[in-house]
């Protein structure tokens, strides 16, 4: 019998609960031995919960109990959860967890102490809530080369940015839309500003190319400044506007970023619609593969943490393969600048002027699409580098620039 | 070191040697040793090859070299790969293989004797050429009931159907251009007809509901009876025609099909376009996940491939964990006549008859969609049984019934 505790009994700890003990045949037909809740760590009491009696108030219980050897951590924030995991890897418990923020901050060093002490530490859970892409990246593509990431990371914006196209609402109206229905925090900064889908796509990086970037240090924006006649620019030139956390290797180093870009319509990622997310990886052997389904919520989080606890217990007589990443220090990081791609400028036309294709293309050399709605412009260029995207932007009148996929 | 021979050096197989080459340093650092390929079996002789001086033609040599323990098997068709890996299995060497055939025909045993021999039998890429699924499937959905398949997992029909809805081509004009192209066979049954298409949905349905069963006692329609006027009905109705491996439970019995499905464009699957292949799956704990990417090609195939190679190595001490399932009796398949799905008829009117949408109700009962294009009638109606159907279909003048997703 394999003792688990959980820590933090929020939406995704009590769905970890509701997992083991409903699918707890399936789960224990799969490890050939019983999984059971030793312990549930939460400030609070869970009157008439079924788990009730399971509720502990004081984290060195399960620190000191050498009958837990799984510790599933879902108390979200950094602290005390990093410092709980390190205690709990230290003492030879592996740890499973949902908390990107810990895993994106502290993740390389809390693998090195996993490795150190012969245990697991897990997180599939912390990227793409339910959907499987962190093993399946570490173990079907082993022999592979991931040449570029492309995901649609979080809900919350891609409900807002799904609703702004579909039914030509503006960003601040969908945002209360979402709220109201839960979708969205009350505080909905580190959705809407991108933070959340940063804190990903450097997990994602750190798998990929093995150096752990900071969140704080990457490019980083949001879906705040996106316009619904942006949208429907982007629309009619055939694109799909998604907020994409992105990376790849430029010169040997790592760039990784989030912000909105424009995704062709022929592109499976642009219809990833509603809270659903999708990554799509480049890879040198296998070409592009995509993985879909639901990026958060209780049930499908647990899935993902509850494969994780398998995970671990199957291995913990050693032999599981961890994840290796170290922390990237700033020669790996790529310059910003040398990022080029095609750009998308939706800027506003003066009234008595009668712009044609022709004459967008005088100012911006060949153009790859060009479409104009009341006094609204967008344009579709080559290739060009982010400060050549700048100061064309600054030069038009309101003018924006979006990345292109 | 580990000494790998591959059997077959044909399309897959001279991937599998190119991967192992090219990736070396990848794969051998993921693994912390080193990985040799030391035989190629083939009947024939490849001159100038790199891999020239490991051919033999006497797979006893591979089978008596203790020093392999790990065998890729890239033959295709029953006889002998299923031989041979059976005999390699027996003396102690883990099988990768990419051969459908074999392991929707003997996967069951070929499992059974490789736990008794502890080794590994792995077929990652039998399925969806280089995507993820099988390992996804069995580990990160491992506290999961998988509850529904669905599958686009035939590049070439996929192909087909596609230009076939882009372009309103008609079936046999595509077949020839892809036969030319060399994405179909000169006999192209095995794609058209469904049979490549059934021999993977049995396999996802064993390792999902635990048995196995014949691809030749499951239903099985292919695409070849598909006009373009289907297809531009469908669309106009806002879904489009894929070529669905389809599997569930009915009443605990499994029900295992292949046939053309009209897909909602709401739906991820229906945006899966050209060669590429996409699985959905539907489990009671993450909801709906899928899995998108090049379902054929060299080096797809032999990337899926290479992982088995690497999870094979990394397990040869013991601790691999491989999916069981065993083979169907004739009880454990559910009777088709009890599947009930909604429809999709097409048929032709008379030349005098006005049928306007309230005569169709008068007919079918309540109906969920209707349109009409000269004289080619579609009709989507409630759900009903497959003699329901059938009985419908005959009666209406060149009546086809399709089944919706």
């Amino acid at each position: 019998m394999t003792n688990v505790a959980i820590l933090g009994f929020g939406v995704v700890g009590s769905g970890v609960a509701e997992v083991l003990t409903q699918n707890k045949g399936i789960i224990e037909k799969k490890l050939g031995k019983e999984v059971n809740i030793k312990y549930i760590l939460d400030l609070r009491e869970f009157p008439g919960s079924p788990f009730e009696d399971l509720v502990v108030h004081d984290f060195n219980i399960i620190l000191n109990d050498p009958e837990v050897s799984v510790v599933a951590e879902m108390m979200g924030g950094s602290h005390p959860a990093y410092d709980f995991s390190k205690a709990c890897l230290e003492a030879g418990k592996s740890v499973v967890t949902s908390n990107k923020e810990v895993v994106a901050n502290f993740g390389a060093e809390l693998l090195e102490i996993a490795k150190a002490h012969g245990v697991a530490y897990l997180f599939e859970a912390s990227v793409g809530g339910g959907i499987p892409i962190i093993r399946p990246m570490c173990n079907d593509l082993a022999s592979n080369n991931i040449t570029e990431i492309n995901g649609i990371l979080n809900g919350t914006t891609n409900y807002i940015l799904t609703k702004m196209t579909k039914e030509g609402a503006a960003f601040a109206d969908v945002l209360k839309d979402a709220q109201d229905k839960g979708y969205a925090e009350r505080n909905p900064a580190a959705d809407v500003e991108g933070i959340d889908a940063a804190r990903k796509i450097v997990i994602l990086a750190a798998l990929a190319f093995g150096k752990a970037i900071s969140p704080d240090s990457i490019h980083v924006e949001g879906i705040t400044e996106i316009s619904t006649t942006d949208v429907e620019l982007a629309e009619d030139l055939g694109y799909s506007i998604k907020l994409i956390g992105h990376a790849e290797k430029i010169e040997e180093k790592i760039l990784p970023m989030v912000s909105p870009r424009l995704i062709p319509h022929s592109n499976p990622l642009s219809g990833i619609n509603d809270v659903f997310n999708g990554i799509l990886l480049g890879a040198d052997m296998v070409g592009q593969v995509m993985f879909y389904g639901p990026g958060a919520g209780k049930l499908p989080t647990a899935s993902a943490v509850c494969a994780d606890i398998v995970d671990a217990i199957a291995h913990c007589e050693g032999g599981i393969k961890l994840p290796e990443f170290s922390v990237a220090d700033a020669s790996d990081l790529a310059d910003f600048e040398k990022y080029t791609c095609r750009r998308f400028f939706v800027f506003e036309k003066c009234a008595e002027c009668d712009l044609t294709r022709e004459r967008v293309e005088k100012c911006f050399g060949t153009i790859e699409g060009f479409v104009c709605k009341g006094n609204r412009v967008g344009v579709i260029t080559a290739e060009m580098s982010e400060n050549e995207a700048s100061a064309i932007a600054s030069k038009l009148n309101g003018g924006k620039a979006y990345r292109l996929f």
